[in-house]
């Protein structure tokens, strides 16, 4: 198993069939800088415009349509003392009429301490003169190569992976996604420091990391959706406008899941899930939502 | 602050403007035990009809349209030794093509264990056999009598509260709702032994409850959805079709209660809410959605 | 069969079971003047607070819930030279960005020119100077008592009817309501001299009328959604949000009427669906939005 | 101004920047034949597979990303004696619980006359032995590259166009699209000999087509959505899910339309709205849904 440094040249804003910029074995671990959302490296250097430039992709050799890509997230290191966020909630998240009352969003700046590992706003803000928040990186956008050689903005996301903004996505986690070209061809960028539910101010707190991931193939186990595992919790996502239909895509792959690698049938896996489902919202900001569905390991019955 | 031991004899499918069923003073508590949802009681003796019958209403003195009636629940007490869920995921929460190949829900049995405080299927289940579940109570529905004297359904919800089937909203939760009739005209029933997010069988385990809830008036802080709170967080809820609407209403609560009981400008609220909030799906089956949005009283402000 | 001139002395703002305003036959002629969405009468005086005051209830002898209630709309005479509207689109029915630059709706008031049966705006507006619209009468609200004793907001609408606001719903037209409660007990009120599709704006132009409507118990034909008949086409109306959910429930209802009135087979009635429907959308501004699926007569079988 | 017979050789099953098949100057006519949705040709031969397979791109001569490509459907000549269609609504129209209820969906053959500009199905159906349909052609999927370099499905569509499944858009029709790569790279197929509101059996009357088109590039006038024209209405178009958001769209474009083309306010654009819209469901399973907002020209202002 090789660890490659991956020092990314080019970026892409989209997510498709791209040439490769790094071949890897299966079970290789990747390590790669990553820009902001913006385009920015960790110097401050405007390297790529946005939306969420992306380093990739990464040809995993062996991997074939119909496999599954695993993504093990080993480590991100904040790469830069500095991260932005918009200012004002989206549009789309209050109601129609309280829309029209939001100020105008504007890029706001945020210190990252990175011995201690907290953020804090760069200028006070009444009231929140104390807020100090814990970082918990996450990966914002990372996925493969879509079906039919489809190249897909970088602002949204689907069954491909994509722009999920979902905060449970960070070291520790693992995540599998369905792989549609040959050599999966992955690609990740766009992380941030900090996220709510839903990434409602349209932002996490956006920076620069140091990302290192293992990526393995896996056969003979085709799935749907991505699908997700930590320390906990198995997960898996849904991508889509509106929120009912991204819940009824992870609620579909994780009633898959259950049968499939469990042994339950569909009323067991009801049974287990109506009483211990938990969902979270990724994001509620990209043109796709993003619901994942998360069932405690406790829960589960043995394999 | 007296304690009424109210025996409901009448119970309602609606919540609506009826006729007070007991008269306290804001302030005082009410015990009373409930029905389950299809209008069974503690011994098994169907008492009243579905959908979710409700004991009630409560008149509490000096409540007023436009004032806030505040529901400590102080205690659920399980009083049965069953509880019954049905058996498979509502057709909604999965694929439209996936609810074709679901079974049919039938109605399934569980045994309450109350000394333990767990639950657990009647029948084995292949796969399901150790699968024992802490108690987690909770009700299901309760809420005050809405606007313009309608009586509505205790399948759904509003801003009145009613079906939310948040599995937060028990013991040690307390929650306010929006006066609109005199005395507020409190209603509850409908109670969970357990329950997942979404209530996505249409059911948690349903059983019945003694019930003890401390109902106090307040005034001066007009509210326009159900708020809660319990040890760790704040809450606003939302009930509406779809989930981004429901969203929408619990979004834009909180920001207006952080504008007006912390101070925050719409910015400072915003930039609290974008990198902390916490959504949690209450139901994604009844006729309205329940969407709540938490926030952590570790990063509020003082008040 | 007899002819009532129903002189409405009260107006309710919810539809509900309450005590009928007037008792009549089945296959009886109903003539009623009504209010405007605001409550205004014929000459302008208020009369009742809004929204929506309904004239009735009527109780129609014999009608059993399950049963159906027809209501053929014989006439809509309008009966004040003045209508009004809001002046800017909902902020619902444009992008949420968009919704910020909207400037605030204010009353606007029309003049009815009722010899040539054509509404103008009072004010001469830069562009529109020239705009003189036909009328074209609708009910904006209508409907039964609905199930389990409710009383809903004239605001909504359900499976009972209610503020559909589609502007297909005028003299000529047929609509049939579910019954729900004995009598039926039927309200109308809110009519409009002209609407467009969706009613975008908040309003039609809401006027006074004098409505005749022949209300006629049909048994053993159970519905579950109001169905409609024009000279052209057969009509069968969801009400609920969001659009898509509505749009299910009448084409749910269609393939229904088409299985159960005209002997079709599922997949018959999908072929002719398929390629023949047409779709309106009565509104998307009410807490409930109205779909209603249209199929040409030209294209039935015989029955 | 020239005429190009262009043969198609290569399909694709995306629109996004391919290598231009023709290169045209602007005001140019393009005659081409296309393939049906199943990759079949007038001969039945299958040629490519699906989704809707595209003749194209076709590079028009000044096309910049801000312009507007206005494609003229001159004439569409059907050219195959038989189409096809699916048998069984689609599992997202009906309500969720009715999707169970659905039989399975085979492909229906249905014989064309193209003397008589008709379609009838292929085998008698009972209750349908008398249908006969004229024939009403459209292109289901024609439209530009999108922006930032992507390539998209032929299932979906969005700003730049794609598999709108609009029956409206056919011989006579003039449509915008926005343009956002050099040459604007026009794509079309995937054409309907008949279609229904919606295409909710996934399909129209699917068969092959010679159609001609004229493509002409509209500088100074940058427009969002899909925008058309057909004798009688103005027309702008919203591509996402759910409807709601389509519609939303095609509102906010027509808004835009109505200030920026006829000089109106957004209040006069608002009064004509309200009072004469008119809103076509272009397809309800695709992806993105298409809604369509149309105002009848004998209301607009001189512009």
């Amino acid at each position: 198993m090789t660890t490659h440094h991956f020092v990314a040249t080019a970026f892409y804003n989209v997510i498709g069939t791209m040439p490769p910029a790094l071949k890897i074995a299966s079970g290789d671990t990747v390590v790669t800088r990553t820009l902001d959302a913006g385009g920015y490296d960790e110097n401050d250097v405007q390297r790529a415009s946005g939306p969420n430039p992306m380093n990739g992709p990464v040809f995993v050799d062996g991997a074939e349509p119909g496999d599954v890509l695993k993504v093990e997230i080993l480590d991100m290191k904040p790469t830069r003392d500095t991260g932005f966020t918009r200012s004002v909630l989206a549009a789309n998240v209050v109601d129609p009429e309280a829309a029209r009352d939001l100020p105008r969003s504007e890029k706001m700046l945020w210190d990252i301490d990175r011995q201690a590992m907290t953020a804090r706003l760069k200028e006070p803000v009444a009231g929140l003169e104390r807020l100090v928040l814990p970082l918990s990186p996450m990966i914002g956008c990372f996925g493969v190569a879509p079906s039919l050689g489809q190249a897909i903005s970088t602002a949204t996301s689907g069954a491909y992976g994509g722009n999920m903004d979902y905060r449970v996505l960070g070291p520790g986690a693992t995540i599998w996604f369905p792989v549609f070209a040959p050599g999966a061809l992955f690609f990740l960028g766009d992380c941030h420091a900090v996220q709510g539910d839903g990434e409602i101010v349209g932002t996490g707190i956006e920076t620069t990391f140091e990302v290192t991931v293992r990526l393995t193939v896996e056969k003979g186990r085709p799935i749907s959706w991505p699908r997700a595992e930590t320390a906990d919790d198995i997960i898996t996502i849904g991508n889509a406008r509106p929120l009912d239909q991204a819940l009824q895509h992870a609620t579909t792959e994780m009633l898959n899941l259950l049968v499939a690698d469990y042994g339950l049938t569909k009323e067991a896996a009801s049974h287990l899930l109506g009483q211990v489902i938990r969902y979270d919202i990724g994001n509620v900001f990209d043109p796709a939502y993003t619901v994942a569905c998360r069932v405690g390991k406790t829960w589960l019955p043995a394999r």
